[in-house]
């Protein structure tokens, strides 16, 4: 990751120029998989509220190299995540410079992001979701098994991750209708019927490219695995999820639906809000002990939103694990990485009451119901509800980088 | 499934009577992506020691659609998995009768099984492990939890299970290195190194195919996505697991590599291997209730050699949980299919000491090491030692249907 770039200015009449907004502005430069009206899906980049092709980029630049040509034809972002770090650095450098300069307002034909259709950005290959949160485990910890010690003994020595179901993963806004399962009655034996505690989970998720190394990939390494970012939404049925959870896992809790934002953050374009993260309470092994490397926490501002409330507004600076720490806990024992890889840092949750990025948590698994403007009160998500999550993190010169937002509604049981 | 056919009898000099072998005669025909010498992979088909080019077989045959030859023209199995079960069938009777006839003979070339190469038959989707077994399942607990009753309330309920890593997936044949991870120490804090407790597990998968339903797959339905079936070798690192698993389920201590055997056995080929499974314990939820849907345990014999030496003959007769009741459960909750999913059994352990599919349940998590013929002990699996798991079922009119072997060699740690 470069330091903030002195050449952002864009020149007036540029393309940046004419449609740059806050949180979308030269300095972030989002992907995304779109089409326009009429038109066929294809890899796009955004500015503003307007959406442009790349390919389209790319070609009127006419410096651009066959690979990066290439790398960029596809309906999405896996010819480009295959492509690697140095392809990444090219095309961000060549967009970044078309976009600035005034010459190229004429030639490049931009749409209005109302206008386009979104789709998947990438091919997700293996999905794997952490639980990197140190209040998010403590929460779960506390409600879930109150007579233990909240976090596990392992919690501080590893980040605990595990597999997720690539193929449900879903665009922002596709409806997610109730999931059906067992569910614990206090008599002892289950019941089988639709989810009465739907939850949802904000996160962070990250997307890997490059070509596959076969063995670990060090912390200091990880910035040239990780391409970009996006927001998540891990839905989840707290019913189903304790009654099958032990001892392997959760599985049809998670199962039926993950959503992901359609803008995936360049991890370049995130330079400027990099932190430090929270201090550590263990030793930890060398693979993972992150002191004497770059910093790689994140402080980026999470934002959820049901039926248009704000609910939470968790902090990521506030994970214990870091993205980079993550992906070489996931490499240590020799596991391949593919391009199109994902993995998502868990529930968001700060030490506020406020800052907590699910239900289980805010409603303390819904003994203690939000209070709606509405005059009603929520535990859990019922039919029709919207959630919406959104974040921004710190961009250069004072700018904000925003992540647009992942949404989607709840729909009767089918 | 089809019952069995009396037509399988081959003509005097057709293929099927000059190279059938027990175990892969014209009742079985299992495919896999394999390259003669000195050629390209693609999709073959196997009778006695012989494979044979399956899209040379269907254009001699001169009456396959369109959509059929299309569906074997590529070098795996991924166009087939893709067609669906009607094509699956018109592909398998079209085979059986070019091999059962003299004619076909002189016009359709084979090649030694020594002489070809052998890769990944398929390309894995999502991947799930269950955990199918009673027996194993109560192992587990009694070695892992001895202060607890050795199946969780939920076993009986559900077929626990969680997915695993698509991406390391290996055919036959790859070599293992030994994994690294975090092992628990008696002092309190982990070590990091090399896996102390490296075992295998001896399973059964299942490929699905056919075209993507978005809900639920009934019990009933479950043979027309069940594609065929492979041996599954899901390679564990024992102490990393036990570090790491609570309370996400395992991650580092399986994710490292999970080997399948080359040859896709078609589940038409298992019609005459289907079994009532064992009597059920609880009532069961309408959806895992096969008390009145058509048997489907699998009465699939299996056998561990270590270096040479049978160290188990696991039956997956005594499996407790069906494939029908697996894909069954994998769906409920309208989690969607792909063609490519892939679930596995879980351990195979039956009810005596010599038929338990894991080192951890041979050797009670090494407090009762295996005595082998050269006089060594074996607690786990040491650098150098080679794990073979083969499998066979009856077939129609007292023949054998073959699974071939999946096999390993454990390389030091890199």
């Amino acid at each position: 990751m470069t330091p903030a770039d002195e050449h952002l200015r864009p020149e007036p009449g540029s393309i940046a120029d004419l449609y740059s907004e806050p949180g979308f502005g030269v300095e972030n430069l989002p992907y995304a998989s779109f089409a326009p009206p009429g038109g066929n899906p294809q890899l796009g980049v955004r500015i503003g509220f307007r959406v442009l092709g790349v390919s389209a980029i790319v070609q009127s630049d006419g410096t651009a190299s066959q690979s990066l040509l290439k790398a960029v034809d596809g309906h999405n972002l896996d010819g480009l995540l295959m492509a690697g770090r140095s392809t990444w650095d090219e095309l961000r450098g060549l967009i970044t410079k078309q976009l600035v300069s005034a010459d190229a307002t004429s030639t490049l034909e931009s749409y209005d992001l109302h206008d386009v259709t979104l789709f998947m950005p990438f091919t997700v290959a293996d999905y794997v979701d952490f639980y990197a949160s140190e209040h998010h485990a403590t929460n779960v910890g506390r409600i879930f098994r109150p007579d233990q010690l909240p976090l596990t003994s392992n919690w501080k020595h590893l980040p605990i991750g595990y597999h997720g179901r690539s193929g449900t993963i879903v665009v922002s806004g596709t409806e997610i209708p109730r999931p059906k399962g067992l569910r614990p009655e206090p008599e002892g034996f289950p019941s089988f019927g639709p989810t009465r505690k739907l939850d949802i989970e904000a996160e962070i998720g990250f997307v890997i490219g490059g070509s596959a190394p076969g063995g670990e990939v060090s912390l200091s390494d990880a910035q040239n695995f990780i391409f970009g970012s996006v927001l998540v939404n891990d839905w989840s049925a707290r019913d189903i999820q304790a009654f099958e959870y032990v001892p392997l896992g959760p599985f049809l809790g998670k199962s039926f639906a993950t959503s992901i934002s359609p803008w995936v953050v360049p991890i370049a374009a995130l330079a400027s809000a990099l932190v430090e993260p929270p201090p550590r309470d263990e030793n930890l092994a060398a693979y993972l002990d992150d002191s004497r490397s770059p910093a790689f926490g994140l402080d980026i501002d999470l934002e959820v939103a049901i039926d248009d409330v704000i609910v939470s507004r968790p902090p990521f600076a506030s994970m214990y694990w870091t993205p980079a720490q993550m992906l070489a806990h996931m490499t240590v024992n020799g596991a391949s990485l593919r391009s199109g890889d994902f993995f998502a840092s868990g529930t968001v949750s700060g030490p506020g009451k406020e800052q907590r990025g699910s239900l289980l948590e805010l409603t303390w698994n819904g003994t203690d119901p939000l209070a709606m403007p509405t005059g009603e009160k929520m535990s859990f998500l019922e039919d029709g509800a919207y959630v919406v999550i959104g974040a921004t993190a710190p961009g250069p010169l004072g700018t904000r980088i925003g992540f647009g937002e992942v949404s989607g509604r709840i729909m009767p049981p089918t």
